[in-house]
């Protein structure tokens, strides 16, 4: 068995002492003689987990105990339809910042429920975004009930490094590719959530985080599933929720905190992505990342090489060594390298080397 | 390592080579590098799986590859509020027969989008329904755009032993606990679904299977994650869906078939409902089983013992005899037992063992 060096933007890599638990308590979770899989999710065991997730989520993000957190279904896009459906009704309008495709999917969806006004749009003719706006360009609407923008984007490559200033309105983020990457000003939000399929976990579970003053004017008597209340009231458990997803997600969790939390991870990556970048600008060309230096992602580093065919042959030949899940996203094309929490230093290392093997030998 | 005799409700037993195969391959799915839970859903590898699972599940079901097949999240919870969301609209009516606790739960969601008519209620003074209706019993509203019922109701230990002849109406169920628990006409209904967690995989995916002609009349222009024509159109992958338990869901489809799928699946339940019943009725009334002979679950047998303090202490023994998960629902008390596929016959004839000794030193 030969484990990959895997850049997949998500369902992507988990750290290996994660999965080898998970492999070695597959029949017999926690002394229950079951897998976790097979305990009932009111059982006393799933249920300490359970809380375990939430109150190790909060510390590590440095949330008061006040904070909700929810564990949803549906992912990211899920939350696209209950964040308007519970908090945009009754003509009501909210701000949503336009950095890319994820970000208009959430526009989509709220334009369902209310009017959106959007502070900044970033699409341009020709190609995907290749920054997000500055503090300077947003241009709130003053009746919004919330201003939402997505943290990082996964297929443009671009990423916010400063919290918007929301001009006194509850400020969402959709932070489902940089959650936990670094340290982020959470606090200063008053609802974010992110899939946990990048740094959190498997597919399958959600993490909404929500400040109580915002979770009060929730919407009330809403379809049980849409309704934040009905999350808080049962504590994610209305109905039966995705427990190995959070089992791993739990593990992810226990693994970050054992490893020096979101500080420590932020100086892995902040080197990480140092030198990634520090490889394609020192390439004389070869390797070209069209995102504006102030706005490259840490987590989704995206470049081209001189042609549409090299893209191929670098997809190919980097998969022979053993680096895979390295495709640009179908409308995007190029190559894209997601390097979230559980890649490491030398993983990111060990594939710039053959960057520049490849650069010399296709050059 | 000592695996118990698991009688969870849900979450629930799967099989022990199911459970030993996602262990064997966690750090090496189908020579990925990787584990399932590390490869992108848009994979050739992952998007196999996916669509073996969706074929596997026609097969098994009988049916023809006509048939719309969609893995969701949020459990039959969130069909209750999809199903009327699709086809519930403009002023329609629709029929929901009411056998307890989560056909209650499904009529609470339709009413927030039309009008509901109910053609049995089987609700009684006193206690939980003890029996579904007979098809005499059946009172159809000619106006009802579908017909819905509660094909096993897990927390009453009822089931239907007859497909309702629903006067011509689209007949929608949730089977979410007996589904592929014995030969049924799945071909007689226009839409069934089954939240995994029981008889098919692990939580986090629900399976919905759908008619083309009732797929048809499905409402247009929905929310992304709420609308069946999106699940269609993307093949369930609109967003990243749970690809872990999508991958369990495929590992024990796969274990059905090699043991002779629904057919030889529902002689083994007969058989182990058959000896349990005989061990609760030949208990002269030490053990009672509430529910009329007619409507009893194969899936999930009640019953209670003399005194709610000799169920505590049947709860209490039976773990130390490595039998769990055996408590009846919170509202209704007792004991449940639920014997789901993976529960094989001999684990049943040991619980059957255990009761009639725990009789003779507790009667």
């Amino acid at each position: 068995m030969k484990r990959v060096i895997n850049f997949s933007a998500g369902p992507a890599a988990l750290p290996l002492e994660v999965l080898e638990q998970a492999r070695d308590e597959m029949l017999d979770w926690n002394n229950t003689g079951c897998s976790v899989m097979e305990v009932s999710h009111r059982s006393k065991e799933f249920d300490a987990l359970h809380h375990h997730a939430i109150d190790l989520f909060k510390e590590l993000a440095g949330l008061g105990p006040e904070w909700k957190v929810f564990f949803t279904t549906g992912g990211a896009s899920t939350q696209f339809l209950m964040l308007p459906m519970n908090f945009l009704f009754d003509g009501r309008q909210a701000d949503y910042i336009n950095t890319g495709n994820w970000a208009k999917a959430a526009i989509k969806e709220a334009k369902r429920f209310g009017t959106v006004t959007v502070p900044a749009n970033m699409e341009r003719e020709g190609g995907a975004p290749i920054s997000v706006p500055r503090q300077s360009d947003l241009h709130f609407n003053p009746d919004a009930a919330y201003v939402h923008y997505t943290s990082n984007n996964t297929i443009e490559g671009t990423e916010f490094f400063y919290t918007p200033d929301s001009a006194g309105k509850p400020l969402v983020s959709d932070m489902s590719s940089d959650i936990f990457s670094r340290p982020m000003e959470l606090g200063k939000h008053s609802m974010f959530y992110a899939g946990a399929q990048k740094n959190l976990g498997p597919s399958g579970v959600t993490v909404v985080a929500m400040r109580p003053d915002f979770f009060q004017l929730a919407k009330e008597d809403l379809p049980t599933m849409m309704s934040y209340r009905v999350f808080d009231e049962h504590c994610s458990m209305f109905n039966t929720p995705p427990c190995f997803s959070i089992y791993i997600l739990d593990l992810v969790l226990r693994w970050l905190k054992k490893n020096g939390g979101i500080e420590a991870m932020g100086k892995v990556n902040e080197q990480k992505q140092r030198e990634l970048y520090a490889a394609i600008d020192g390439s004389g060309g070869y390797y070209s990342c069209p995102v504006d230096k102030a706005s490259r992602s840490w987590m989704n580093i995206v470049f081209t090489l001189p042609t549409p065919e090299l893209d191929e042959k670098f997809i190919k030949d980097a998969k022979a060594a053993g680096i895979v899940q390295v495709k640009g996203y179908r409308t995007v094309g190029g190559i894209r390298l997601s390097a979230y929490n559980a890649v490491g230093l030398d993983k990111v290392q060990t594939t710039i080397q053959f960057m520049d093997e490849f650069r010399k030998k296709n050059g």
